[in-house]
């Protein structure tokens, strides 16, 4: 694949994955009646289907990571190029970007907004980093172990991850910088983002180090 | 397999989808008590599970395409007959419509009926154009990067679509026609109809444009 | 596989998935509050969950039936013998039986009940008819085109039945005998099952003659 | 692989396996608004996803049992020696330990809990023996039969397990312990776990002799 094909793929899915993740979030907490359990499940449903389809259609061509977190894995991992993976964060980023306009869009609300949500404390950073953790970890096993799974692999984790963990797993950089944009169920407030990514980055490297020797070569 | 069998099969397929789709609308919607995210919840899973079987089993005869958006798309990239593409489409309109009135029988309604459910305006038509560009790229990306696994793509897309997208992912012309004819959940005003459609086949392009590049051979 | 194998993979697995039927109906209405859209969602979760399991874990043993209406069109097939196919609608009827026991045992019920809930009128029997008609067509066309996919494509169809069909797509006489005798969620009176019955065995013959065309040997 | 790697697989997988029920658990009751059915959806989901990723993962490393009635099993029919299934069970019972605090820690609850739940009664023993059985019965016959979807099935029971059995199938003696530990959604008082852990042996030993003869060599 080329680079400019493997960086539309990064830049396109992001836009798709986040406007699903923002956009599920507004239709269900609009249509749930106040039950935050069954907007919950709409918003599950969505954003894991859509990463099932995307890591289906788009896994061949760029490896479908959307998360500046994988990307910085992969880099460290010598899976993919320093030069690769900074090109790969800014399309998840710019397509990131693209896909929160979008949701707003859609639904007829002001295209550009900041996130009031409070999301901080001990037990949220801590939900981040074993949230991120699991995401990491999974991916390496079912590369390891069954890549055919890995569409399927990544969904389930997510799945669990939005339900088990207090911060409902974000576990991706882009994504929260992306919901400090929107003021809906999926927001985070910009001041609670740094804390976040810090998370998600330490429990991404942990899974590396764990990954590695759990799934290397012996 | 013979061209009867396959038109056979796009109208029985339509069938069975679009009752689906209405009947499952009529039975979450009466059982929900008001909630419609737990409605919607139920008309999801009905409609991504039959259409899951249907791609399974009608896949291998006709392709299994039950809409005239990816008929087209199939048509333009010489990957069907213009002919029989517009067979295809007369069956899945005439199946479509015996879906309907298969629906409105079971549950003892008038098997006639005109909708009144008001669904307009450019957040409405955006939607429209971004689930039917999703819903055809998935279809591209599938088919030519994981076949296999193209009746789980697709139910997923549209659980994705159902939710992030503020129409609820119509995503097909036959089946927006159809659902002018219930007065239901899943119903739609005729009047708003046609900007459904020119929106769908508007997103059906684009992505066989970006999808012919980025799934195209080097 | 020896007959006696094959008689207790559907004795039992008839007993397993009867009483997730039921057992999961008391529980879902229990829970639920009076919303029974919710119910239905955990009703149809479970069942659908044992469907897949046991096709998968039985599949290989007797053919996984658990149906006599399934079984009748196997015989007509000459796919299974008329002494056999007699055996094999004994066994799920006695399994059956067990699994209601076992539901109501688990749940401190009385052990032995009579439903009392009214279903009846064409509406109902036509949801059947096309519920039973579904559920062959989908086991003929899986078989003929996809066999590793058959125990998900059963899970899937029931699931868009429990949904789409007025009647909430009982589709087999063995369980529809076995829901006469309990008086909960997933009940139906004794009077009201000889329509269903036929109704299932309509549907059943009617998808042996479009599946024998549609996926027959050209 | 080298045992040190599969006691670490029974371990993490124990961990983030019973943070997953118990987490979910307390998010689930958290957020329905005390409609336990919609809880028990979101406490399913999660709990299942997270199964099929464990073992998609960590089942070429260590087999993912993370269950001392697996293990026992296991190691009476030869598949496992029986001094590794000692230091399997104590790998689940350390690894589902540090799974609860996580669980507490995540959501900023006491780490050192007790359950006050009441769990017991005849129907409830029988259920748990009910839910074993069909859990060992599951993995054998899967295993047998069709050892690539393991995965699948062994989410699927538990996913039925949750619904259709009065005790919302533990089915696993270390997760029974650990459960005593966490006054949640997801508790059981100590007093009533070892009726349930003998259930759960019971029901595990009977689907080791069904299973040897129903899926054994001819």
């Amino acid at each position: 694949m080329t680079l400019a094909r493997k960086l539309a793929a990064e830049a396109l899915g992001s836009a798709l994955l986040f406007a699903t993740v923002i956009g599920s979030g507004i239709m269900a907490a609009a249509l749930a009646g106040g039950n935050d359990a069954v907007a919950l499940l709409g918003n599950t449903l969505a954003t894991v289907a859509m990463l099932f389809v995307l890591i289906t259609m788009l896994g061949p061509v760029s490896g479908a990571q959307f998360n500046p977190a994988v990307t910085l894995v992969m880099a460290l991992r010598r899976d993919l190029a320093w030069r690769d993976a900074g090109l790969y964060v800014l399309a998840q980023l710019g397509g990131g970007f693209v896909g929160v306009l979008l949701s707003h869009a859609m639904f007829d609300l002001p295209l550009l907004q900041l996130a009031t949500k409070v999301r901080t404390g001990p037990g949220q950073w801590l939900a981040e980093g074993v949230a991120s953790f699991a995401l990491l970890l999974t991916i390496l096993g079912t590369l390891r172990h069954r890549p055919a799974w890995l569409p399927v692999s990544v969904a389930a984790v997510i799945t669990a991850g939005y339900w088990f963990t207090a911060s409902t797993s974000f576990a991706n950089p882009a994504i929260t910088l992306a919901r400090t944009l929107t003021d809906s169920f999926a927001g985070i407030r910009p001041a609670d983002a740094p804390a976040f990514i810090a998370a998600q980055l330490a429990g991404a490297l942990l899974a590396m180090l764990v990954g590695g020797w759990l799934f290397g070569a012996e």
